[in-house]
Parts: C-alpha cells; structure tokens; sequence
C-alpha cells in the first residue's frame, strides 16, 4: 500500500516535471489573439525591424562574427520568444554586452569570422539556451537578485567603455593585435592613430553625428515642421537606417571602397538560416560553460528588467521563470538556426512599447520582415561601410554609460559605492567575464560584513515608553541594569559580536546586575545564535548577571519557546515591552 | 605645510602599527604577579603536565611526527602562551584536530616520520604562526565568526569519526595503505581486521577500558573511598599516565616486542628542543597555505571558545585579537624549535581551570615540567606500546562526538542542521580540508537564500492600533488598500522579491488603489533596494496605485530623506505608525 501509494506520487512528479513547459506557457497572450491589437502589433513589428537589421549586423560584427549571423539570430529566436514569451512587447535579439561576451570568449579560441568561430557561437547559444531553459523550469530565476544594482551598474558601465574602444578602430579604419584588457586595448589604440584612413574617419564621425541629431534634437525638429506625434518617435528611430543607407550610397557612387581603401560589408550571402547542429563536445562545453553562465545571467537580467518596467506600465505582469523559460528557447532556437546567443534588448523594446505593440505577434512580423530583408534584400549592404555600423555601436552604448549612479551612491552607502568600483575596475584591468564574478563576490563579501558587524546600543527612557538609545537621547537610565538593543537579526556572523559587546559592557562596569536584551529588530535566530545566546546566558549568570528578553516577535519566541531557551532563560525574565521590563527592574532596584 | 602634516600622519601611523605588538600584551596578567596566585599555578602546571607528555606523543604519531616532537610543540610555544595570552586559563599544546590537519596535508608530500616531513611541519606552524600574528595584529579576529556552529559541530564529529579510525590499526596492530577518505579507510581497516595482531589488540582495548573507566566511575570510586574532593579531578585526570606506566611495565617485563610483535615507541632522543629553521621555498609556502590557513582558524576557534567560556566563569576578559597574537607567536615558537602547529585544547584546559590556575604562570610551569621530562625521563617511555597511544587518542576523540547539537538543530532550524550534514558528509566522503571550505560555503549560501525570500505578510487592524497578518487573524481591512510588513532589511538579493510580491498582488486585485509599506524591521536598505523601491513607486503610480511608508525607524530614514525618496514617494505619503496610515487612507476611502 505504501509502495503503490509511493509509486503514485512518483508518477505525479513524472506528469508534473513532463508537463512543466505546457504550463508555463499556459499564458501567452497569443493564445487569445484580439483583433483590435492587431494595427499596433503590425506598426510595431515594422518599426523594430527597421531598427534591427543594421544592428543585428553590426553586433554580430562586434561579437566577430559574419553580417549575417546577426541577423539568422533575428528571426528563428525572435519569432519563439513572441510565441513563449511573457512579456507582451520585449524585443528580443542580438544586443551588445552579449556580442562582446562572445567575442571576449571566443576571440582566444578561433580566428574571428571564421566557421570554427561560428560554430563555437552556435555552442554557446545553445548552453545558454539549455541554463536558461533548465533555469526557468526550476524556477531558479531569484538566482539573478544576487546581481546587485551597483555591480550591474558598474559592469555595464564597464563593458561600454569596452566595446566602445572597440568600435574605435573600425572609426580609424585601422586593425590592431589582440589585446587581454581595456588598458591594453586603449594602448594599441592610441598608437594606431596615425595610420588612421582619413576618409573612413569621415564617415565614421559623420554617421555618429547624424546619429546623435536624431537621437537629440530630431523629434523636436519634427515638432517644429508639424508632424503628427505618432509619427516623431518611429522617424527618430529609424536613425540607423538613414545612416545606412547614406553610408552605402556615398560609397557606391564614389567607389570609396577602391579609391579610399574604405572597408565594406561585402557580399552577405542571400537567403533563409541554415539549420544547423552544435558541436557536441563535452571538453568544449566546460571551457564555455563560465562564459555560457555569464551570458544567460547577464541577459536574463537585462531583458527582465526591462519586461518588467514596461508591463508594469500597462499594469500587465511578467513571469520571470518563464520570461527565463522563453530565452532559452530563444537560444536554442539560435543554436540551431545559424545565429548567436540573444536576449532582450532595452531600445529596441521601449520603441516596440511605444509603437504600440500589444502581444508577442509584432515579434512574429519583426522575424518575418527580417527574414524577407535576406531574401531580397542582401546585396543593397553590399557597399555598407563598416564604419557605419560601428558609429551604429558607438552611439548605442554611449547610453549604457551612467555615471549618475554611482553618484547616488556614493551619497548613499560607501559599501555599494565600493561594489560599483570593483566591478568597473575588474571589466577594465582584468576581463569583461572575471569583472561581474568579481563584483558579486565583493557585494556579498560586503553584505555579509556589514551584517556581521551590526549596530548595538544601549538605550534609556526619553518619555513615557520611549527608549532610544543613551547616545543620542538625553535618557534616564536605571542603575545595575543595561538595555541593550541590536538592529539586525542574530546569525552565526553577528551572535558573537554581540556577545562580545555584552560581556565586555559587564567587565567594564561591574554595577550592572541585569542585561535586558531588546528584540525589536530581530527576525531570526539562527542555531549558532540561539547556542551564543544560551551560552551568553550562563556565562551573564556565572558572573551574577541576570539575563532578560524583551519585544521578542512572535515567529521568533515560538521557535525559541520549542527548543526550551524560553525555561533556560526563566519565564520571568521574558517580558513584552522595553518599558515593562524595566519597570519591573527598575521596582526591584528601588526596593533593595 | 600639508606635506609636512601627511608625514607626521605618516611617522604616526608606523609607531601606531610598531607598538602594536606592545599594546596588545600591555594586558598580560604576570606584569603584575600576586603571590596568592603562585599555590595554584604550581599544581594546575603539574596536573597539566602529567596529562599533556603522554597526549603530545599521542598526537604527534596521529600527525605523523616522531613522538618527540609533540614534546618539543609542549615547551616554548607552552611558555610563549602563558607570557602573551590574554586567557589566564587556557592550555596551548599539540590537539587531535590539528594533527590530523597536519597528517592530511603532509602525508601526501613526504614519508610520515621522516625528516622531510618533520621540516614541513615546521613550516605549518610557521605559516600558520604568521596567518594568526597578523590576523591578530590587524585585528580580524571576527573571521571566524563565519564558522557557524552546526558547520564547526559537523565538522568535529566528521574529524572525530576519521581520527577514531585512523587509530583502530594501531590497536588492531596492523598497517593500511593510505586512503583519500573516510569510506576507503574504513574499507582497507575493516580487511584488515583478520590479520589483527591479538597481544596488541588486548593492551589496546584493555588501555581503552581502564581509560573510561577512570573517565566515567573513578572520581565515584575515590569519593567512596573517601579522598578530598579537591584530589578527585587530578587523579582522575591522571589516566593516560596510568596506562602509560601500565603498558610500558607489560611489554618490558614480558618481552612483548620481541616475542609478540608489539609495536612499542622505542628510542625517543632525549635532551631540549633543537632549533630549527623551517624551509623558505614560496612555492611550498603556496601548496601549504590552504592547510595552515585551515589550521590558523581552526585552532583558534577551539581555543577561543573554550577561553571565552572559562574566563566568564570568573568574570574575566579574554581579548580575541590579543589570543589570536599569542597563538600565532606560540606557533612561531614552534616552528623554531622543532615543534608544529599547536592551538588551546579543550579538555587540558578545563583541567587547567578546575586545577585553580590563576595566571599564565601554570602554563610556564608546564613547560618546564615538560622540558624536565623530555631531558631526563625519555628512556621510561622506550618499552611504550603504540597501542596505548591509540587508546589515549581514541578516548579522547570520543568526547568530540556530539550528536545532540544535530538533533536540537534539526528540531530548530532545518537550514542550519543541512549545513551540519554537509560539512560532515563533505569531511568523510570528499576531504577533511575540503569538508570545512563546503561547510562554510553552504553555510553562507544558505544565509543568503533565507534571507533572499524574507517573510512578507498583509496586515490587517486586530484592535486598537494593533495590525496583524490578514492569514493569522481576524482582522479588519480597508478596502483598496493593501498594508504589507516585510520582515528583513532590503537589500539587493530580497528586494525585487519584495517588489515582485507587491506587483503580483497589485495585478490579481485590481481594487488595490494604495499600498502601505511597513518598515518597522528594516534594519537597512541598500542602493540596490533603494533603485527597486524607486522603480516600484513609479510602476505603482504607472498603474494608478499610491504608495506610502509608515514605521521606518530613525536612521533608515535620515538616509531615505538624504538621496530624495522622501520626496520621491511624496512627504504627505510618509505616515509614523500604522494606524495612522490606515486613518488617513480608510478615511479617504470612506468619503469616496
């Protein structure tokens, strides 16, 4: 009976496990298309694909990898996201910080640009797509809350000094060796200088200064001619097609590519994404693995930020299991598509939400477009200089740069402050992947501290039954007893700081007859603290001290009540309010 | 001007850290001997002694060392304690934990016993000898606090159960090939078994007999007998020279060496510690470093805790960085005379204190003692059976099994009994070093995750101003409005848990048109916590719901008001209590 009853649960966990992915998918909108969000949808997936092909190619340029991997990554994990997806207006595809992972992993491993290296990308699409998914069937999503926001900010800060270095060189026309940092990178850069192609430059720094125009200034020009406000933010963001297409003609029309020696896209072959198969080596999984847990997390937390942010503005909500769940779809899908590994990226959303997309269906036109884009339309980037794309890049990450939080927070907390700078020197001076391990270390390293060494004060009586601590507030206090109040739960790391603090307070000031713990601000005793605390207690009542427990909250005296602390103490050592203990202590001190 | 200044920081700052050593021994009890202390000092360091010459040769066999060299670890780094430490009570000399420490580490390196292993004993203590004297002088003593009890319980029961082992083939009477772990040795003892050499066996077991018998019934026996009450513990405590003197007397009337292959000690060099330099090599430096820094802590918190928990007893002070010093220059003694790592024990120290010791003096005497007997007395201990070693040895690792602390842990806290499983699984299974590290790492991670998913309740009005958790109560409600107590500080890892739980709730119940935050146990709130909250107002106020803050305690808000949250979530939305908050918003609610 057991045995079957056993069998039975077994077979519940096997259905619950199997059936997992259906129910995470329970939800996508799609499922229930209205429709009245179809205009929206329709808009919206135009315009993002506008966006997205001329940046596909340059990051995937930027991950070292051919043109058209960019864009293979823009239509088979586009299209599954829209399908799987949570968030109703997320634009998945390639983005920045991953490219320059994957050319930061990649880069010592195979010539870049390469099929050894294409196929290495495909690999680390795939692992990523496999931690992803495994991620987000078991619900590890929380995982990411570890990353914490000066780390985050310090990293991207980082990574955007790092990949905008990077596209220097394209601007300067030049090539330069293969450096292991940013310091070093920077060097070789300066150097190269000198041998910059002047006219490359030109067009370079053209294409940047159109493009911030657009960013800029563009909407209110169009204000100012009367354009309907619908219209101005989807004719600013169609910035990178502008330049493109300028680029592409000045080329053309003067043969800058002969004349000039400036560097081109050149032929991108036409047509669909090839299916393709991953490299199954288990050697080659485990030297990309670290890079693979990188990738996933570090685009996991991108992309959910920005899903959350954007439904909570519709008072929509998003699952970030399965948000985790459909990215790595999304990279599967990649791996086995010819592309690389995507996430979710910040413009590209934002405008897909104010152009009004309504469900993951404008993704599907945004995968479809793209896909027509390569059919047709491959041999108009023949002439694209490459260039263009890095202005593209350039301009891109210069928002990722934001020095504004690291301001606040240094006003606000030196430890953060200290976590940011950490993480921003380790991406520079040591690698882009070794600086966010390094951050989180620190982060922790931090946290731990700071609640291995938390604030005690001895408190007295203000008024009334106010006590506040005898530092701050002119209070009256009782003599023989000490009120002791600590500000954090007690742990393994801060018990005995506290029991140091209280036994030193009565080795100097041998009156005190009577320790009064106060409670208020502890959520949890842990098993070491609760043995310091038993421990404290003998060694207050060797010493002749007497032990006493004040505003204990409820969770915590049911746990302490279970384990007998409560009889090891004495019953009538525990009282309810600071201010009942202290009357009682303070009676018995008058009296004796 | 200002240079001249700085330099005078400078000159400061190295006398500061010059005298240092100085100011932490400024402290030592015999600077200011009394002569009434002398009577118990004399006994307590002869008891002491008596236990400590067998235990030492013990010991220094479990870590592989000739049985002289745990005699050489009893003397100058013995006296070098008792002049520096600030326990009056604590008894310095070679324990099991840390032999088997030394045995793990070095038996991989060299032939047990050889000089090549002796020397990178000396090289342990030195480096463990420099990690405390620094940690000490620089005051970071409060590392060990991250040992947590149950890690530090399962820890020792694991070592307990792998010394016990190692010491079943020398009562066996047999040699094992070496094993990684725990499980191999069982497996090569329990093969062995067969090949037992039975004279051994029986003065082995016989030893061990006679041990608990004078641990458990003999103090019974001699109050029987009618001795004084302050004879009882030293003569008890005198066991292992009584089989010592025993065994000897057996094997050297019978002949037992030669006619039944008795393993004795034999020749032990007689005369004072030699001095010794141990090897300057950094790449031997670096392969020791995980084990000596296992050791530093290890050691000192056995010593700590016992020092802590004796000098209570008499209301005296023990300083954690001032112990820290002294055992780090004990072992640095050791290091230069022919010794290796020591650290506080616990069972001689108990002994100690019973004894009456009053200052470091006993120790003094100890050492004496102990040199006395290395110089004249050696040549008793030739016909010694290795047998009666392993008897003391196991004996005494039987008071380190302590199943209790599991089983109250368990009952208590179930996170904290799985970091007791996996430090003592990790010891047995994987290694005893690597057992530590796991444990430790668990330990922590466990920590985070608890505190990453805080208890998060909706409160309701029980009576007066009293507000309860809407599951647990009766309790009254407004509509529209959702009152939510988080009970943990904020930061990175729990605040977008926090977040998440309040924008799930806003988007299940659209009639929630104001949510109050109840700080009154958040200790802290960091920049990542701080950057959620902000987001979180203006995703509510996106969504057309208000937020509020009632009971943030005094310097949480002075740090909120700092950056502009105040202003941020609005002054008039900023309650002091509960109740008030639930007034002003029921009130609303009611006139709408």
């Amino acid at each position: 009976m057991a045995k079957e009853r056993s069998g039975e649960v077994a077979d519940n966990a096997l259905r619950h496990f199997a059936t997992a992915p259906l129910r995470l998918f329970a939800s996508s909108p799609l499922l229930n298309y209205q429709r009245e969000d179809l205009p929206g949808d329709l808009l919206a997936g135009l315009i993002v694909a506008i966006m997205l092909v001329p940046q596909a190619m340059a990051y995937a340029l930027l991950a070292g990898l051919p043109p058209q991997v960019g864009l293979y990554a823009s239509i088979v994990p586009v299209a599954l996201y829209g399908l799987l997806g949570s968030s109703r207006t997320l634009a998945v595809g390639p983005v920045a910080i991953v490219s320059l992972l994957v050319a930061t992993a990649l880069t010592p491993l195979a010539e870049p640009g390469s099929v050894d290296y294409v196929q290495l990308a495909l690999v680390l699409a795939l692992l990523s797509g496999i931690i992803q998914a495994v991620m987000g069937l078991a619900r590890l999503g929380f995982l990411v809350n570890f990353l914490s926001h000066p780390v985050l900010s310090g990293f991207t800060n980082g990574v955007a000094l790092v990949i905008g270095l990077s596209q220097v060189r394209h601007l300067l026309g030049v090539s330069l060796p293969a450096s292991e940092n940013f310091v070093g990178a920077a060097w070789y850069t300066a150097v190269a200088i000198p041998q910059s192609n002047l006219i490359t430059l030109a067009i370079g720094l053209g294409s940047v200064a159109l493009l911030l125009y657009f960013k800029y200034s563009f909407a209110t020009q169009l204000a100012a001619w009367g354009v309907a406000e619908k219209w101005r933010v989807p004719l600013a963001k169609s910035a990178p097609l502008v330049v493109v297409l300028l680029g592409t003609l000045l080329v053309w029309l003067l043969g800058l590519h002969e004349t000039a020696g400036v560097r081109i896209v050149g032929d991108v072959p036409a047509g669909l994404p090839p299916l393709t198969a991953p490299t199954f080596d288990l050697d080659l999984w485990q030297l990309l693995l670290p890079t693979a847990l990188a990738i996933s997390l570090v685009g996991y937390t991108e992309s959910i930020s920005v899903a959350k942010s954007l439904a909570s503005k519709r008072r929509q909500k998003v699952s970030p299991n399965q948000e985790l769940a459909a990215l790595g779809l999304a990279n599967l899908g990649a791996s086995f598509t010819g592309g690389y590994p995507v996430t979710g990226g910040i413009s590209r959303s934002v405008v897909n939400f104010a152009a009004g997309a309504n469900t993951g269906l404008s993704s599907i036109i945004t995968a479809v477009l793209v896909a027509l884009t390569l059919i047709f339309l491959m041999p108009l980037f023949y002439f694209l200089p490459q260039a263009v794309l890095a202005a593209i890049i350039l301009v891109a990450v210069m928002g990722l740069v934001d020095l504004s939080t690291l301001r606040q927070t240094w006003a606000y907390n030196k430890a953060d402050a200290a976590s940011w700078a950490v993480t921003f020197g380790a991406v520079l001076v040591i690698s882009v992947e070794m600086g966010i391990l390094i951050g989180v270390l620190a982060s922790l390293g931090l946290y731990l501290w700071r609640t291995s060494r938390p604030h005690v004060a001895e408190v007295g009586r203000l008024d009334g039954e106010t006590y506040r601590n005898v530092l701050r507030h002119p209070v009256q206090t009782y003599p023989g007893v000490a009120a002791i109040r600590i500000d954090e739960s007690l742990y393994f790391a801060n018990s005995r700081f506290l029991e140091d603090t209280i036994l030193h307070l009565v080795s100097e000031r041998p009156d005190i007859d009577h320790v009064v713990l106060i409670g208020s601000a502890i959520n949890f005793i842990d098993a070491s603290a609760l043995e310091t605390l038993e421990a404290l207690v003998d060694r207050l009542r060797d010493a002749g001290v007497d032990f006493h427990l004040t505003d204990i909250k409820g969770p915590v005296m049911d746990r302490l009540e279970r384990v007998g602390f409560i009889d090891h103490v004495g019953r009538d050592h525990i009282f309810l309010t600071t201010h009942e203990a202290m009357c009682a202590l303070g009676c018995v001190m008058r009296t004796s």
